[in-house]
């Protein structure tokens, strides 16, 4: 059955050799930024330009249709007005696709008649023809192993386990972009738009068991199997976290959703409610979907409800103690008073004014001096009261009054003591800097998980131990 | 009354002369920090290094005492340890000084009787030498038209009608930070810590009259005179926006802020009902603070209920359009649809696909065409039905696609418009770069506000609306 599942899918994120219908030389159409996103990104397989006109495109010889191609093809992207779109379906039963994702739009989502019905023969071609369709009105996939570009992004991020399905192809591009940029390392994703054919479900009975993912996040409207959705949700959470977005909550949004994917509103009452029974986590923005999945890939799997914050590095953070307890205690994290021990240690080494050597601790601006933060650090991992450590580095203002490579090292200290508790930064934006994006960017290599804002921190961590109290039993 | 007030703060935040007790050569020390700080943001006034030893401190001539200083002092910095604040006090006194600014701790905030006793000491001398303190345990005065630098930070933002008084340094520092990157322009900020004896109430009485400034933030965790501070804040905000942060909200952050700036917890339901009640904004995040001031400061002061959203730009956007709606509605923004005149309109330039013609509009990929951006913009400015337009343009993902003169053409139009109804722009943060930076910091320039993220966008505009409602009467 497992078996069976991966190889059903296989042509959908491994495929052998990619077919372009609409592939023009026009770089402002959507097919050829399709076809040059797969050269760009050195897809491995065959790639083969499909255009009435023949011809070469990027280099590569065209097809006037599917049917032309004299080697096998697997994969199809359709980017063509609709109203040609069954041709292309004949095409593809006839050479033995496997999957055609359709970037093409206007379908069931317009609400309108005639779209409806396209959708419904194109799904009959499909079943007839032996194939699945991914979309219509949707991206595709992504499969940064294989060396597949998301759609018309031509850049791929690293390889991971985290994977991800979206009703919608924008924001499950954001959600690699910003992968890239603070280190999300995806096993797969796919934008499956009106999920015709292949839907939320069949993803999910896929990511089940794909051996490469790990956690499993979604963004979904809607959707038409609830009931088996949520007895897939119940039995995968057990093992993958899954983290979704669900966006339509409201009455005007979901009034939007109609008009985007055609997905019927479920009252918000009702999906919180029964993600919550499944083990699911819920989450309300991009940013907060980004934030846990990050967590749970650099997290060891178990609770960390007691944390420990280090402020003040670059000077007094007594302000910065007092709201950072408040954005731990408001989501249910515990900052408990360090043990004897720990303030007795402390008070050997830091300065006696700002440091008031409770939790939240306040360096009182002696961050930059490594000997004390190395000690500091050491001495606050040791308190057996810590599960996490939390440091509001502050990098930007720490920029202005350390020298760089003093910055690097203390962030070096930072990395050696991530092996011994989980340890988050918190740093602030800044101004945009490219040193500033390197620093971050060598923490997040090594794991350690770097976060805008402490409410953020908070929030995604509090989700990850949500699910480990929930799935307790299992783990 | 009035006259008399601000020529009581006149020392406060436009001091002829400075002393920095505690000025040293060695650059580790705060003392050193604050004097090059006022050195290198070129303060206009005469600067007194003290200390001790004499000689020569960064170049001026150093004083041992304050009483040694030939010329008049007005405002005195005084960076030493808490034992020996009460000596420079009587020098103060002695020198008929108007302002003493404590950066040392180590006082009612510590709870230790000694810290309570030697803060009451400083009270009393003040009292008997006419002088007023702010502090102890804070950074002082930020007083950007005056060249006045906020302690030891170097350097200085442009000046505005912003005000903002905290009772914590980090966060007045971390705010004019954002300011800086995100263009708030401030008119004044002030540090006061313990606020011994100028206290909130005393520089809200200032901010009330004081001419240049026309919005007023605060980070507070508690007060002493919460009637008067009440009744003020009632008869101030009124003319002039006032937004709070308030901190110490959750029983442990209250615990964290005793012990901060020795502020007694007040429960947070009160604090909620009665600046409600005030008028005033309550906000509960620095991001939350930030937005509302930009937003407060950019826009013209009428309720804008009524939200246009352009997405879209770089490519379809319809899980965008989901998102931006529930965003706004949560909040209580409407997303009308568009009149029928604005909906044939838009048909006649847009691209079928993609673009649903409706309100969130998905521009379908066309916004770096210039010509059909610039139409869409106007026809959507025009619709009757709307008071604002936020554009989610996503300048990270447009990078991408675009050359940087459409980007900048792009902006232009943005900026063109914003002239005729209040816009704003989201974009996502993408990876860090100088160009991007300049790209935000022009619009930010032309007064058109750039937001993270749409929840931020929306949260921020709904604050705004809020007090636009409530101070309906008085407008």
């Amino acid at each position: 059955m497992n078996r069976e599942k991966l190889r059903e899918f296989e042509p959908v994120f491994y495929p052998k050799s990619i077919a372009v219908v609409g592939a023009s030389p026009n770089p402002i159409k959507f097919g050829n930024r399709y076809l040059e996103a797969l050269i760009n990104a050195g897809y491995r397989g065959k790639l083969y330009p499909v255009n009435p006109s023949g011809g070469k495109i990027s280099g590569l010889k065209a097809y006037p249709t599917v049917r032309d191609i004299p080697d096998p093809v697997e994969y199809v992207i359709v980017s063509i007005p609709a109203q040609h779109v069954l041709d292309v379906l004949d095409d593809c039963a006839a050479k033995g696709v496997k999957v055609v994702q359709f970037f093409t739009a206007g379908f069931s989502e317009t609400g309108e008649e005639e779209g409806c019905r396209l959708e419904r023969e194109m799904v009959k071609k499909a079943k007839e023809g032996g194939f699945r369709i991914i979309g219509p009105n949707c991206i595709g996939a992504y499969s940064p192993a294989h060396q597949m570009p998301y759609g018309p992004m031509p850049m791929l991020g690293e390889v991971g386990t985290v994977a991800f399905i979206s009703q919608s192809g924008g924001h499950a591009g954001r959600i690699i972009e910003i992968g890239m940029r603070r280190g999300i390392r995806f096993s797969k994703v796919v934008s499956f738009g009106n999920g015709s054919d292949l839907d939320s479900v069949d993803y999910l009975e896929y990511l089940k068991v794909d051996p490469d993912t790990r956690i499993i996040g979604a963004y979904l409207e809607g959707m038409r199997q609830g009931r088996r959705f949520l007895q897939l949700a119940r039995e995968t959470s057990k093992t993958k976290p899954m983290i979704i977005w669900k966006g339509g909550n409201t009455d005007a949004g979901a009034a939007a959703a109609a008009s985007h994917t055609g997905s019927l509103a479920i009252s918000d009452t009702i999906w919180t409610a029964v993600l919550k029974q499944a083990g699911v986590i819920r989450v309300d923005s991009l940013e907060e979907l980004a934030d846990t999945l990050l967590t749970f890939q650099h997290f060891p799997p178990f609770l960390s409800e007691n944390v420990a914050i280090v402020a003040g590095l670059a000077g007094g953070g007594g302000g910065e103690s007092v709201s950072s307890t408040d954005a731990c205690a408001s989501v249910g994290l515990n900052v408990p008073p360090f043990t004897e021990e720990t303030r007795s240690r402390l008070k050997g080494i830091l300065p006696p004014a700002g440091s008031i050597l409770r939790n939240p601790l306040d360096m009182g601006g002696v961050g930059g001096v490594l000997e004390i933060l190395e000690e500091t650090m050491e001495i606050v991992v040791a308190d057996p009261r810590i599960d996490l450590v939390i440091v509001n580095e502050h990098l930007y203002q720490l920029d202005m009054w350390v020298a760089k490579e003093t910055l690097e090292a203390m962030n070096d200290i930072f990395i050696r003591f991530r092996g011994m508790k989980p340890l988050v930064i918190v740093a602030a934006p800044g101004l945009a800097s490219d040193e500033r994006t390197a620093l971050e960017r060598k923490l997040s290599d090594a794991q350690v998980t770097v976060y805008p804002s402490l409410d953020r921190a908070a929030k995604a961590i509090a989700n990850m131990n949500w699910y480990y109290r929930f799935h307790r039993g299992n783990l």
